[in-house]
């Protein structure tokens, strides 16, 4: 089975069973933007509420044996838009775009390939298509090379005269629109025209969505594009207002907003998506340490999803890579359907330095710096001159960020569990999640909606749902409620049958090895709880 | 103590202790923003997944004996456009507002109030003042008459031959701004300037935040001003998904975005808030029936908080306050400290009739209808002929919307918790909350940072923070822990003192009563979850 097609797949599964829809679907859409259904929702707080069980309730025990600290946050989407003017985001967050003056079409720069073709006599001329890399570009070369034109997605509408100047091309090379001098990009036959000349520079497209606030006077303001920057606003607040003391983290979780260029592959880069950030304020001194603390932890995280070994890496960003707030990035990245045999971006944890509350201190006027008593103390028993102590004992914290995104997390929980199998009954497909993360941990059902079963079933339902969702279904073929349950991914079934009124046992079926055992009907709950570990 | 005076002792707390900050403090607010900090995120959770639990994971047993049935869904902020057009947002959702051409203002039109007085010779003069109702109005102009000037909160500048007419004027009356003919108002002094005819007619002015979504030819589209809409929109897809059948409940917790023109009141009217919306879809003729069923579960559910029932009251909403889609419509409201001894709105219950889904399917060409099953049968057993059992099986659901806000909620259970007691060791102030809710339920406390207590305490924290989300704090005085414990509204706090070395008890300390008990550091555990009915 191609990897492609797993996707498809997969994203037929999750419309069809109510994981994830397309939003405004009834309306044509929107691109980039989705909706979780009913065991989408359940899925997706299942994960929210691990990571913040692990982050703000039961933090982990740090490199000296104690548990560290965190905190959690709720901050606004709109903030003062004072704020992205200090994290850098209000002017360098983009990609550049080039417009074509005649088609009014917009073009990301990078995505825009240039065949600089010499014919006869050193006459040369610049064709544009639309293509997302070199090689994508070269693929389409050959094909107008093979069928004698190029294929509908690179959206060109070569004239006659062109189309024989390329054909009888006794030289050419492929560049990026970017790479042209400023007198060769205006030469350029744009995508979609027939003449030269018609695209602008590139020019930088802020990815923040904007809007207005207030009705007298309204001010420009925007979508928060991540939330961490919540969490600095509020770095002051937090250690004012609660008992932690450097080292500390503040965790949040919440919807961030980007306006990409070309949003893809299913929920993997939308527009709308929530977020799961935490910032660990630390001494500069032990910054080094933490990052790489909180490297393996992060890593741990993803396994406790049930994501296997195999499909997760390490990726150092190289020194030119790096975002201009950071000293040191690791991505942890993931082996996406989409990307296989390639890996892709999962979380990325950022030593992002005294960048941050620096920025945000100068901008806001506001001290952001931190007087550590517990270094000063310690400062004081070593014997050093009052002097170095008052210098040393205040100071900006260093942050490292794990930033993880609880949509992809979906999605990497999903791809994870996703299952063919021809040699299953009643469906061939299986959403083998972790039965800690599965929407419905049991599905409860009399065999037949009669004979006093539905009664001993629902009053089963109404105990376990205490303590396990749970799904009660009465109807149906019992193959069909199990197969509906294997596609979404419920670790066990409980059925009321004929024999419950006569020894008091039902059965209880485990999703991936499709075994049936039976337990006596007043076991079940310890059985079941038992099972799911809880 | 004044009502007035809790809010502001309540605001204080808030931010003081880290449940509330005004958002982007450091760069001065953002005027109806707020963000929560680490308690009250803990404090806005439980509530959350109360609802949640209430409604999605246990739903209530309906009139029939059986549990309803009700699913979850999250959809995104940002829909397609004309979702907005259908509902009746992007026309008729606005305030109309007045602006002022020479000083640039804009006022809500309903709080313009005009003092039409004429003086001798029937000469007659218009002059605005900014205030909220007709008593407000009458407030300014007693004032005006007692002390010889408006106070500054009304904005006037009434110029020397204006003070004059005024005082000596022989017949007058007040008027909203939008009761005066256009003649009328053409001559009307507006607040902040010193001449007639400045100010507009009243336009409308919509409440929907607007932005713009893609990067090639961006489309305006707006922030959802409600989560209900992202409901309605699914409805199709919840039928087709999910093993739901009428009726049924679809729920939604999420944010949503209002440019309200005067945000007020703390949290109460905010411009980003959260709202907790449930749609009940079924048959027309039971939709009275669950109307009364769900405005009484709702009720419930707010007493269930730990809400006085004498601060809580139902409010039908008279016939010509109905919005347009709403047949009938009934507010829980609540007795918050700045409405006292009046109520304000908590909740809405609507009946919505076939509205939402008519739209809907008007404005998308999507059928939007039922086809039920169980009716079908039932009305072929009745003998009903296949004619009418074929129009009566096909039906548009009517919809009961229970619709509350949830962060609405955190500021009703603050309301509720917050005391003051002169007569309380370390602090005046205590969080009375429901200890299902509060964001801490233990603290754990050394008595002394030594002597081995830290070690019994932190190994007691490790435990119990498995299922009890508790605070180890090991330093300050010990009444100074028990205090601020008292103020963010943690019921019990555990000390580990020179007597626990000795017998292994530990003293446990209520907060309410301020009573202490020693318990056996063994029991402890089972101890709290006794009392916290966990």
């Amino acid at each position: 089975m191609a990897e492609t097609n797993v996707m498809e797949q997969l994203v037929s599964l999750c419309k069809r069973r109510g994981f994830i829809y397309p939003a405004s679907e009834i309306y044509g859409g929107l691109n980039g933007f989705w909706d979780y259904g009913p065991l989408g929702v359940l899925l997706k707080n299942n994960i929210r509420d691990w990571w913040w069980r692990n982050m703000v309730i039961t933090p982990p025990i740090g490199p000296d044996g104690h548990p560290v600290d965190i905190v959690g946050l709720d901050s606004s989407i709109i903030q003062n838009p004072k704020t992205w003017v200090a994290s850098g985001h209000a002017g360098g967050f983009s990609d550049p775009m080039v417009d074509d003056r005649e088609s009014k079409n917009r073009y990301r720069a990078d995505h825009v390939w240039v065949r600089e073709a010499e014919g006869i006599e050193k006459k040369r001329v610049y064709v544009a298509i639309k293509a997302t890399s070199e090689a994508h570009a070269a693929d389409a070369w050959q094909q107008f090379k093979d069928k004698g034109k190029l294929p509908q997605e690179f959206r060109t509408k070569l004239s006659f005269e062109v189309r024989k100047h390329l054909e009888g091309a006794v030289a050419y090379r492929d560049v990026p629109f970017t790479q042209l001098t400023v007198e060769e990009q205006a030469q350029v036959i744009g995508p979609d025209v027939q003449v030269p000349g018609t695209l602008t520079e590139p020019r930088q497209f802020n990815l923040m969505l904007k809007t207005q606030i207030g009705a007298v006077d309204p001010i420009e303001a925007y979508l928060r594009p991540e939330t961490a920057q919540g969490i600095f606003l509020n770095f002051k607040n937090v250690i004012d207002t609660t008992r932690v003391k450097v080292p500390f983290g503040v965790a949040q979780i919440g919807k961030s907003f980007r306006n990409e260029v070309t949003p893809r592959n299913f929920i993997f880069r939308s527009r709308e998506f929530e977020q799961m950030e935490m910032e660990w304020f630390c001494h500069p001194d032990e910054a080094r340490m933490w990052y790489d603390f909180w490297k393996q932890q992060r890593m741990d995280w993803w396994k406790s999803l049930g994501v296997s070994d195999a499909k997760l890496r390490f990726r150092d960003h190289a020194q030119d890579e790096l975002s201009h707030y950071s000293k040191m990035t690791v991505d942890i990245e993931y082996q996406y359907p989409f990307t296989a045999p390639d890996f892709g971006e999962l979380e990325g944890i950022a030593h992002r330095g005294e960048f941050d509350l620096t920025q945000h201190q100068q901008h806001s006027g506001q001290k952001l710096d931190y007087f550590d008593q517990d270094l000063q103390l310690k400062l004081k028993e070593q014997g050093v001159s009052p002097e170095e102590i008052k210098a040393k004992s205040r100071y900006v914290p260093n942050v490292i960020e794990p930033a993880s995104g609880l949509t992809r997390a979906v999605l990497v929980v999903l791809c994870e569990a996703y299952r063919r199998d021809p040699n299953r009954q009643g469906t061939e497909e299986l959403l083998s999640i972790k039965p800690q993360f599965a929407p419905i941990k049991c599905g409860i059902f009399p065999l037949v909606n009669k004979e006093g079963m539905p009664e001993v079933a629902e009053k089963l339902y109404l105990d376990l749902r205490q303590k396990i969702t749970c799904e009660y279904d009465p109807k149906q073929a019992i193959g069909r409620r199990y197969a509906r349950m294997d596609e979404i991914g419920t670790p066990y079934c409980v059925t009321i049958d004929g024999q419950t009124k006569e020894d008091q046992t039902v059965t209880v079926r485990e999703r991936d090895s499709m075994q049936q055992e039976r337990v006596a009907l007043d076991q079940v709950k310890a059985y079941l709880l038992e099972k799911l570990g809880m």
